[in-house]
């Protein structure tokens, strides 16, 4: 038998895609490419896996991890050597402990799935973005993804109390730990998180739940004064006594663009105002917060941190202002084709780091434009410049600008392939090859997503 | 030139400390021990360290690092062939970010010092233990300690955001990164946060603040049955929402001891409950808090969740609560020998836990009494027994009962020398040899705290 028949022997005819049932999927997020691996595994469980990756080891044979292929740095592109791993036949939620808060899920769990059950039982993940209906917790934590309310509660890192993977030679590392608090030794689901796929296959893993809060109000706020940003930043971050849940600042470039150019959003401000910054609370009580929330922002009007305030009265104002935040593909349609960044750096020197940029990129190509927006209260911002003449001369820019700050080149989504040659901007010789060792030890034949990350 | 000399070179004189400087010291916690290490280098920077662990590499030469000494696994012990290494000379706060809430400090700084300079700014840190004046930053790190307001805050590894380290052969692994978001590779900082100085000598962190909450209250919750004391953590961990900065439990094993037996506290409520639950909440505004608190607290009541409910009146009276959670002395002289332990499991558990080892231990030793008290919040809880006469037959008993419920054999304080026998109760062979296989990738030659943790 050959490998396959072998890896078919365990995982059936129903675990085993191969052609056809592997080219007609994407390869990539946004349905992008047609999947050139050999073929796709779809184990049904841990012990599956565990079997499969045995014979992938003792073959030498390349494997890439699959979630929901909503990442956005083609951490799943596949070689046609390569073997898919995909979880999604393992999607059982196992157990909800609703008194301490923990959530067993199975990797392949669906994202929305998992809120969705954290809801029923009174709680919330908080873990919550864009993709939410593809994305697994599989990938959620292989990429340490962020998304909204970071600023309140941290990246998926901050979600996870234990996680189950199974390593390049089939070992399966159980530490499905529950407790808030475990210091038996080094913490080993650190090792999984955020590390893409290159050092084990994430089969399962205990999620810490937050109290559900439903009370939320939503403002944005008129800002003339980037100083003004940080220390409104600093003052919610303590009235609002940790129910501040956003607070993501849309340069004028930005709003510009999305509203007065394209007209796609309506008006905020009578007057025009170099940021606006849409900030969220979330508590349990509707009327408290509300109340709470109109005093705190008033403050900041009555110290003229804050030019002016618009409240959202409703729900649906809330959606129409988080809608325009949200705007894509108004984006990407006014500056087609754009080229879009997820990188951050110390707030005190975003807005050199902005006008060095632009500064930088408007000289090389004149004609385009850079919108400025972002996380700030996690210190990550979005860039997005457009018409793009030619990327790679972009992000060279974008990406060495950040050096002199210490910034990230990555904020949430990763480094994947698409920003590899892009890591020693952010990261030093030793500390790669501080991770190379680490990769070595644990995947010494390169087995796991091989050349992601670093080569 | 021997091996000393050649430090003393690097260093200086001062650097450097052998004979009696040496043995004057103490090797572990409470002042115990007299150091057997042949000497104790005190590098006055990060670079003095690499070029003294350059050395040691070359010669082979273990050392162990030493922070303030308050460790309580014997995490600092030295055997006569080791170098210690102690950060006490490197304590400078050497930045502090008012508007991201950051701080920059070398790994000696006292935990205190640090704590005050936030303050000083605007800001907490939250980390927080009796042991606040001697245990240095580089020590919380190394062993992830918990503390007071971890219900709220999380660990210790919830407070770093970057971190410099000093590996075996003298690398020096800069990555003081600022962020909350960075997803540029493998997070390496984990690697040191809770590794007890087994894979690095931690120099430098920038630490995250928090907002300051100076507005607290302070509670106890008589309660009759255990179903509620979980009941009640989750109702507050929602009604407070996210203010609840303190969820300590004691059994009434605990408090019959310190307030009838012992006569050292006074009587918190007329009639005897099995549990008395210290709670504390902490906002910004002194009287909105207290409004809030108690209307928490009387829907307690009403639900006849709570029997009884002492709110303190000033912070004396919840001075003297805290006096009594806190009263090590009382129960070590009490209970003399004692033996004390530091477990986590999950709180579904807890009550079947307890029982097992109170019914295990008495029956051993008939005439010992088994206190529980902890913190509940973090499925966190302390077991003191005593007067003890077998202490290994005594540990054997604690840490094997905890197998069936998934349980960490230390919660906080971490495995040093004094736990390492028992580690296997908590984690798998498979677990254990994946630790080993990181070490054996990070210092090959068993130079850094060799045999800590694990052999
Ligand atoms: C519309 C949209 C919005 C987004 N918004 C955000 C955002 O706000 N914040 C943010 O951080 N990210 C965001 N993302 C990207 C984010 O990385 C992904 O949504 C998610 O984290 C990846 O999950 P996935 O299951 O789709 O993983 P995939 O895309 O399938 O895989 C991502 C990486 O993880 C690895 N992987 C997948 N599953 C496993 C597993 N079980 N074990 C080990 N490795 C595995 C893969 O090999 C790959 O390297 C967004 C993406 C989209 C399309
Ligand atoms: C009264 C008291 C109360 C305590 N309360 C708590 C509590 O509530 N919660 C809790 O978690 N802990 C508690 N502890 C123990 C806690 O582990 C220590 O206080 C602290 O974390 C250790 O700091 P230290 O600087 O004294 O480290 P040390 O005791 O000097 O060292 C501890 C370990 O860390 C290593 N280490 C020290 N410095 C470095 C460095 N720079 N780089 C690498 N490794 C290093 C050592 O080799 C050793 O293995 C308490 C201790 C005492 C005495």
């Amino acid at each position: 038998m050959n490998l396959l028949q072998q890896i078919e022997a365990i995982v059936g005819a129903n675990g085993l895609l191969q052609g056809e049932a592997v080219t007609a999927r994407p390869n990539l997020s946004m349905g992008l490419g047609s999947c050139p691996a050999q073929a796709i595994v779809r184990p049904a469980n841990t012990a599956e896996l565990a079997e499969v990756m045995k014979l992938c080891h003792q073959h030498r044979q390349p494997v890439v991890a699959m979630g929901g292929l909503t990442g956005l740095v083609s951490g799943t592109a596949c070689e046609p050597e390569h073997l898919g791993i995909s979880l999604e036949r393992m999607r059982n939620i196992e157990a909800i402990d609703e008194i301490a808060g923990t959530m067993t899920v199975e990797a392949g769990v669906v994202l929305e799935t998992a809120q969705q059950a954290a809801k029923q039982h009174g709680w919330q993940l908080a873990m919550d973005w864009g993709a939410r209906g593809s994305a697994q917790i599989g990938g959620a934590l292989a990429t340490n993804a962020g998304g909204n309310s970071v600023v309140r509660y941290g990246m998926a890192r901050e979600q996870v109390l234990g996680i189950e993977a199974v390593l390049a030679d089939g070992t399966v590392v159980t530490s499905l730990n529950e407790m808030l608090k475990n210091n038996t030794g080094y913490d080993l689901k650190q090792l999984f998180i955020g590390s893409e796929g290159t050092l084990g296959i994430i089969t399962r893993a205990v999620l810490r739940l937050r109290p559900a809060c439903d009370a939320v109000q939503t403002a944005v706020i008129a800002v003339d004064n980037f100083d003004h940003v940080g220390q409104i930043l600093r003052q919610l971050g303590s009235s609002l006594e940790g129910k501040l849940s956003a607070f993501e600042v849309m340069w004028s470039s930005f709003t510009r663009l999305l509203i007065d150019d394209t007209g796609r959003h309506q008006k905020l401000f009578d007057d025009p105002h170099p940021y606006a910054i849409l900030v969220e609370s979330a508590g349990v009580d509707q009327a408290r917060e509300a109340a709470h929330f109109e005093a705190v922002l008033g403050e900041l009007l009555e110290q003229q941190l804050a030019s002016d305030i618009l409240i959202a009265q409703s729900s649906q104002q809330a959606a129409q202002i988080w809608a325009m935040r949200d705007d894509i593909e108004g984006m990407v349609h006014a500056l087609f084709p754009p080229a879009a960044f997820d990188v951050s750096l110390p707030i005190r020197d975003m807005e050199r780091y902005i006008q060095a940029v632009e500064r930088r990129l408007t000289e090389l190509q004149p004609q385009g434009r850079l919108l400025a927006f972002g996380h700030l209260g996690d210190s990550n911002i979005h860039l997005v410049f457009g018409p793009t003449e030619n990327k790679p001369e972009v992000e060279e820019v974008v990406y060495s600008e950040l050096v002199p700050f210490n910034g990230a080149i990555s904020a949430e989504h990763g480094i994947g392939l698409d920003k590899r040659v892009y890591l020693h901007h952010s990261r030093s010789e030793i500390e790669i090859a501080l991770m190379k060792s680490i990769k070595q030890a644990i995947d010494p034949h390169n087995l796991l997503n091989p050349d992601k990350i670093f080569l």
